[in-house]
């Protein structure tokens, strides 16, 4: 999905977002990337803030009309800051992400991004299919070129995955209820020894005990520990 | 809900990564900024870098210590490239942002960002409850560290607007980081004053320790009987 994706920025002032954006890119993914007349380009500053991204800032295609660098797309999206007298299908950047993952496999999707002061023009905006806008803080929407293409190109980036499964890594299993009851009575015996815990205190202590080791669910090593902990306590307590 | 983070920037070298993540973060809607010792603060390319956000700039509170810019919070949250040895509670920012819009009103949230080069310590992380890490392209994760706060801002910033307002209803307040700390230290002394902890054995035990009591979030009644049951072991112990 992310390769038939292309990053298109119209009129870009600074060298340097275009480079920041190159490298935002790269960190998503994403590597095509049209330039539409920029200001000043190529520039050492591209080069400079693309960072480990210079290879996208090396292939980008420059060319003189926003036609030129979306035509041959299936879908356009356009970034927009602003609403429109005339409204346009707009969507967040999020279900953006999910339309393009679910786009036929030969399509291609374009995504434009317009100049720093301005945006990008309403004849621009009409050129698009739809357009997104990213939800900022309406007292200060003014997000930097390149920090919107790395808010676009993550939702995009997301959607193409499938499901990250960071639950499953861990280095041991987690305790049973099982071995979490023996833990509570050989705590509750140490208490006891300890005469932290008096038999006419209220069962108050040993509840808020229980809640708060279960609620961490310890892993088995985790478990183990304790129980050593506990078992050490013993055998000064005894001595 | 935003009003209640905090943005950690740790040992920044470049001043105009402070600014651009000062305008990633205003443009999202969040404001409170702790540097802990900048390389070069204040500069001049901070101020130019944050365009209409300098004012967070202005109110950034630097400090020493990473302990200084979390002690007071009740969650923290560290930003992470790499996958580590012993492994610590892992989410994506997505589901962070939406484990903050849970927590109760009263809490403080820090996420903390890492050096350009280097990110974080293993020791800093090991100072957070958990870890998030952007699923960045893994051939490049290479995200500058304001565009890794305008990533995190924005989810945060979804996630409150999605906000359904499903704090817990909890009897007290969690212990901060600061409590927790204070506790890693009495827990220590007890294990050695136990011979449990040898003064040449392996850090990992107190590490796994670390991790579990993190995992667990201890509210202050259950560290208060937490620092009972360790004081009453001293007493045993010294006797």
């Amino acid at each position: 999905m992310l390769d038939q994706i292309r990053i298109v920025l119209v009129n870009t002032s600074h060298p340097g977002n275009i480079g920041s954006a190159a490298r935002a890119m790269k960190t998503m993914g994403l590597s095509e990337l049209y330039l539409v007349s920029p200001e000043q380009f190529p520039d050492p500053k591209a080069e400079e803030m693309a960072s480990g991204a210079t290879d996208v800032v090396a292939n980008a295609v420059v060319v003189e009309t926003l036609e030129e660098a979306v035509g041959d797309c299936t879908l356009v999206v356009g970034a927009s800051a602003r609403s429109r007298k005339i409204p346009w299908p707009l969507l967040a950047p999020r279900e953006m992400a999910v339309k393009v993952a679910g786009e036929p496999v030969n399509s291609h999707t374009a995504i434009v991004f317009g100049r720093e002061r301005s945006g990008l023009t309403n004849e621009e905006l009409q050129a698009c299919h739809l357009h997104i806008q990213i939800p900022a803080n309406p007292d200060y929407t003014s997000l930097n070129v390149a920090a919107a293409v790395q808010i676009v190109a993550y939702e995009l980036r997301i959607a193409s995955l499938n499901e990250a499964s960071y639950a499953d890594e861990w280095d041991y299993r987690l305790a049973t209820a099982g071995e979490m009851e023996l833990f509570f009575t050989h705590l509750q015996e140490v208490l006891i020894e300890l005469q932290f815990l008096k038999m006419n205190a209220p069962r108050k202590l040993m509840t808020r005990l229980r809640r708060f080791f279960l609620r961490a669910r310890p892993d088995v090593m985790e478990m183990n520990i304790l129980r050593g902990i506990l078992s050490s306590v013993q055998l000064i307590e005894r001595r």
